[in-house]
């Protein structure tokens, strides 16, 4: 029987990257169903009637939910190019660091994005205390996973493109070169590697969206 | 080499005690490390410097963090009594609902704990929402994990013996075995299995325990 693959995502979805990178690292077919998050489809109300939100993988006719769950199912589904590590220690050491990306380094960039003022330069100073936790864990590597792209190189794979997004938008510096040089050079590298590549929108779009999360009265920043 | 085999907790956490479960139901041998938060051991500052928090195990010098992260490595590194399933998709969905209840159960509980009024009132109907979901999970089941008990099970431990403590404290009820007949007699199993008995505090310790949470404002409910 065919594989039937499904990804359930919005065309900006830094989540729905991660699967997407996933899949095109393991060499995998997979249909896309776009999702308008303002009128959601009622496939997507089915298959995450919890959360009722992206990204969704839908393996012949079964959903799994949150991005970094599935994540960890295509890895233990299709073992070509494993993602995470083969130790369980430095398995621990992935599953630890992609869950503090999502605790402590979204949510204080996704705040400095939705505001201004205080509130703004506080989500900004937090991001970059905890950034430097990411930097150390670079030394010695291109990537997270070491020579090739793994789990904690997509589950951070947001930073590669939203993060300078984001200065653009706030007129605020996040992440320079000079404090943060392994971290830089991780994002050229993952952001010029050809899998990835081929699957980021075009930056000029994806500004337009994320400043258009900032509502009216935040857009106007410089 | 003797494995080398430590748990950072305290005596109460409900988060160590995943920790405690574990290595007991894999027949390991370990030294307990009990921590005053309020005055927390260099050693703990020293093996999880970034959330400062048990529970953390030391396996031969290397520390690990999360409770939940801990849980997939012990499994992982000794086979012995599965916790988690061996279907990857089995897999996904025992990790999808172990983040739900520490996101979505764990967090309007505590908020009931630590609140009364309005708010109170809140943390528990949102609380008893999303247990509904977990309800849905026992059906033909005697454990999570199904006849043994297994990850799920341990994630959802704290359930089994803090509902009907906080329940005692804010006199409301929050598991009926009418609206939850499922959930109550698993939360009855699960308490009633030896190796989970053993580890459990006495009752009245936990009740003063958690009672002190509150605050002399909150200290007298009923």
């Amino acid at each position: 029987m065919a594989e039937e693959l499904k990804v359930f995502r919005t065309w900006s979805s830094p989540f729905g990257f991660r699967i997407v990178h996933a899949l095109k690292i393991k060499g995998l077919e997979y249909e896309t169903i776009l999702e308008d998050l303002s009128n959601k489809s009622d496939l997507l109300l089915k298959y995450n009637p919890i959360y009722k939100k992206i990204p969704v993988l839908v393996h012949n006719g079964k959903p799994i939910c949150e991005s970094l769950v599935i994540l960890e199912y295509i890895d233990e589904t299709w073992k070509q190019c494993p993602l995470l590590p083969q130790h369980p220690y430095d398995k621990a050491m992935a599953r630890f660091w992609a869950k503090f990306g999502d605790d402590k380094i979204f949510p204080p960039i996704r705040s400095a994005l939705f505001s201004q003022g205080k509130e703004q330069e506080e989500g900004v100073a937090t991001a970059v205390g905890n950034l430097k936790f990411i930097e150390e864990l670079l030394k010695g590597k291109k990537f997270f996973g070491g020579d090739t792209i793994g789990y904690l190189d997509l589950a951070f794979g947001w930073m590669a493109n939203l993060i300078s997004i984001l200065e653009e938008i706030v007129d605020m510096k996040l992440v320079d070169a000079e404090t943060f040089p392994l971290l830089s050079a991780w994002m050229s590298n993952f952001s010029a590697d050809p899998v990835i590549k081929d699957c980021w929108p075009p930056r000029d779009k994806m500004v337009e969206r994320f400043k258009g999360f900032r509502g009216p009265h935040l857009k106007k920043v410089a």
